[in-house]
């Protein structure tokens, strides 16, 4: 029987809320770590390495992506960002579950790599309310707009390699479905008969 | 894709609180339905057939279990009392949900029949505590405290077979982990995709 910690990953298209989700289930589930990523970015005053990333040049970032350690990675603004499977490797080798939002192909990267994982696919409830959001931030040209409603069933498709999948129709509601989801698998009979037969002396 | 709804089954051993454990989640589930029983008791005044029981005479309850459809039974004062395994299909047939509380033995006879099921083993939360609240029941005799406490470990043992373990040290974080198992449940991938798809328009 293992103690092993558990990975869960929360993906989803852009607009379906994984990020604000997330945040609020870390704020409500405290005791889950969180995946500290490598980024060759320079630290900002108060940042530390090792607490909010791992601050690395160019060539170690490079080295760790040849030797398969980033799993997923992002450029932005010129500056890497990877998740890397040593740190994963070793927060759950401590017993301790970790949990990660990340985007469509990130979520891929990491199912391959933890099969025995919990993943989930956040979707926002409706074409309808995808297209809110998006205008709603603001942000979004009116090409991309079109072009992630062009995306919504290419991206739903991705729903199918997950284990759970969750409706983001109330930032609230979604959260608690997460951290029902997160719960559940804590209550599994095989985590838990290590911890029972611990406090009942068997 | 198939829309049957689930099959969830409480048990435990005596003094592990699945009874009132099992109420309140009714109460806070109300659209789970429950599997109403065979009986060979009269109905009492006010009680409804097929609503609070199936009421049969004693030929008809027997000609169900050597059928094969009384799934679990118990006798209670000389009165039959059984879970037809026909009013659990046609019930998660229909797409609803059904949840019901058994002691160990129905649990066994339960996970035969419906393979696909969550089945939830709830256990008190020490010998100690199981031991204070037999005692605080006042109607056991001391041998049969005794009896129980011998057979902790044979039917913590009861609890490999089932898929989750909930250890009741709180009436009410009980009942919120067991609502979180079942919450999960329906956020499967495949149960959720089944809606999304239609509510999508997909």
């Amino acid at each position: 029987m293992s103690a092993t910690g558990q990975i869960f990953v929360l993906s989803g298209p852009p607009g379906a809320g994984k990020s604000t989700v997330g945040a609020m289930v870390r704020q409500n589930l405290p005791d889950l770590a969180y995946s500290v990523s490598f980024t060759t970015r320079a630290p900002r005053p108060g940042e530390r390495d090792g607490v909010d990333y791992h601050f690395v040049d160019r060539q170690a970032f490079i080295q760790r992506l040849e030797r398969g350690d980033i799993l997923e990675h992002v450029e932005i603004f010129g500056n890497m960002y990877g998740t890397s499977a040593q740190v994963i490797d070793q927060t759950i080798g401590q017993g301790v579950d970790l949990f990660l939002d990340t985007d469509v192909n990130g979520g891929k990267a990491l199912r391959g790599h933890y099969p025995q994982g919990v993943f989930i696919f956040i979707v926002p409830p409706s074409r309808a309310e995808l297209e809110r959001r998006l205008r709603q931030r603001g942000t979004e040209t009116e090409d991309n707009i079109r072009l992630r409603l062009a995306r919504v069933g290419y991206e739903l498709a991705a729903a199918q390699d997950y284990t759970h999948l969750v409706i983001n129709d109330d930032l609230n509601k979604a959260a608690a479905q997460v951290e029902a989801i997160i719960t559940t698998d804590r209550l599994r009979t095989e985590r838990q008969l290590t911890r029972i037969k611990r406090e009942w002396g068997l």
